[in-house]
């Protein structure tokens, strides 16, 4: 994997750059779909392409790991061939989710036990079982496995949580260093800044996963309740530590606001199930502002829902059909409004790195990051 | 609106036809996939002209009166402005809807009374107000308002159903004949046959319909629960006495193999729910029969799931990837096999068509029925 930055901002640590894996080139600022269980929800593999545009998707561990299973995506060739998305995938560690079933984990030094949602059987998931397990995945980019601290947590429990992800994240390099790949391309590994809100234990896990010099970096338990202003202070100190001539993954970030401010600290590579989720719910980022197309005040608007973005749904659908079926629970309202938010986040990020590399990306971030945040 | 027929096969009583409306023409036999509030279900407008080829939608009265409701409707400019689908639209008369709505429902000389399974108000159906109700949908086809006796039903509310269905008839032509659409482009109202699984009232109830000399004539009341052949014994009584030269519709009806059995018998034109509601519980039509996609024989199929059929679902997507998705629950997976099913339905009309064109329509439908009903 390489990683070529073509153009910096003068005003801002923004920078344009491209990725290169086997499965097709990345250019960054990127925002990367969610795939839960190889499916990014209500979306059709050829809308996820040819429409939202979308380079690189992400698939969930946890959930891949549980159904359809190892046996299954082995047979297939890997999660590529199973789901047909044949440009990049990243997976994450499984991490995240499992510590989301409270009550029915333990987390200890030599992993995470834990009970499938599915059908209550036992796994276990360890640093080294996490790497073999994303290998047979398949995805280009696969992350280590690390503790994601929630918010609030005191600070004695963040540093020996920050401590045991650094110790796993040894037993993870080991591990993927000393196997290959079961389908022929490369697979490369990308380590986790951890340390909760505290700036001390941010730095110093910033240069312990610095000093790995790995393919790219990534900065996990952000976005899990902190005030915004924690977000960005903890992302604008952790892109500072982390080498410069490797992509920055800031995960689960966030609004359309967010990405923006954070692509300003320096971050290349963001994901979140906010443009997904809060479609089914029928809240539209647009590129006016946001839209809870709930709202009477859509009942009888049947204009397009953002002829700008330009797509088949923003150009075709109205408002008002789309209020209908989401407030009616018909399908196609989670199909179009996913298909919508998703094809504008990536639009915002093909904007901003237009924006960087015109040179002009700060002052449209600080007009923008208004609009976005603006209730139609 | 015309209606023509190029060829009537000599075995059977199977036509080829073409019905013209203002919205385009529809070539028979043909299937009608349900829209029920103005949307076929996980299934993109684009994916139902261009994939599906569907020629003509039906859309839900009851669904659409409730919600968006026809305030709503009429400001778009009727259901087809509303949900931007151009080609004929068919709406049902809101009676069957209304009838499953037990204990929340009473049946009058004047109409029937009920309450929103939304919000609990009151409302009426009247023959004459299901007519205006029609007129402002704005569907090109629209029905009478009929009762659609449930099975089994002894004779004697049979017979008094129907001789009220005969009387609200009456009722729908008046209002129906002395009023416009709102909308520039012809509407026609098609007659619905009762009489449940009774001889004597079927031929009493043909009769009646066929004396109103409609644009087309309907067969309700079917496919309800009463057995195969007791659907197939109805079906072509009233056949043999409804007009040879306007279409017919078997309403409901239903299965692939109780298709090709009443083209055989003179139908023409047919809807139901089953291709749509059966793919969201993984039960797929296929050319070569049915399959339950949740069975674990399909887990590591990676075949393409009918690539017959040409469509982007059915060559692009395995049957194990699709199999997961079901079993995941994932939102995809209801939209690849809706498709699936509703291309399937459309491929068999057009090839019983094609049959009865070319003279071999009969034999075809012997092997076929055979074929359709194997489950792999
Ligand atoms: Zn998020
Ligand atoms: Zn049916």
């Amino acid at each position: 994997m390489q990683f070529t930055i073509s153009n910096k901002d003068k005003n801002s640590n923004a920078r344009a750059g491209e990725l290169t894996t086997e499965h097709g080139n990345i250019k960054t600022p990127i925002f990367m779909p969610v795939g839960t269980a190889g499916s990014v929800k209500a979306v059709h593999q050829r809308e996820l392409k040819e429409d939202i545009q979308a380079q690189i998707i992400l698939g969930n561990t946890y959930h891949l790991y549980l159904r359809p299973g190892l046996d299954v995506l082995q047979k297939a060739g890997g999660l590529h061939k199973f789901n047909g998305w044949e440009k990049p995938i990243l997976t994450d560690s499984g991490g995240y989710q499992v510590y989301s079933l409270s009550g029915t984990r333990k987390i200890k030094e030599e992993g995470v036990t834990f009970k499938s949602h599915i059908d209550g059987s036992s796994h276990i998931f360890s640093p080294e079982g996490v790497m073999d397990i994303q290998r047979k995945i398949g995805a280009d980019i696969i992350m280590a496995f690390d503790e994601c601290t929630p918010y609030p947590c005191d600070y004695e429990y963040a540093r020996k949580s920050m401590d045991m992800t650094h110790r796993w994240l040894d037993r993870c390099i080991q591990q993927f260093d000393t196997t290959e790949g079961h389908y022929g391309y490369e697979q490369s590994l990308f380590p986790i800044v951890q340390g909760s809100t505290y700036k001390d234990l941010r730095k110093r896990s910033a240069e312990e996963i610095a000093s790995k010099d790995r393919a790219g970096n990534a900065i996990g338990g952000l976005s899990v309740g902190e005030p915004a202003e924690d977000m960005y202070e903890m992302t604008e100190l952790v892109c500072d530590i982390l080498p410069q001539d490797k992509p920055r993954y800031l995960m689960g970030v966030g609004t359309p606001a967010n990405i923006l401010e954070c692509i300003a600290l320096g971050v290349d590579m963001f994901d979140c199930v906010m443009p997904t989720r809060n479609a089914r719910n029928g809240m539209l980022f647009t590129t006016e502002g946001i839209i809870n197309i709930k709202n009477k005040k859509w009942e009888d608007d049947f204009s397009p829902i953002d002829p700008t973005l330009g797509t088949y749904v923003d150009t075709f659908y109205t408002k008002a059909y789309l209020r209908h079926l989401i407030h009616s629970k018909e399908i196609l309202g989670a199909q179009i409004a996913s298909i919508h938010n998703l094809t504008f986040y990536l639009w915002l990020v093909e904007q901003a790195r237009e924006q960087i590399t015109s040179g002009t990306f700060y002052e449209w971030k600080e007009k923008m990051v208004k609009k976005l945040m603006t209730r139609l």
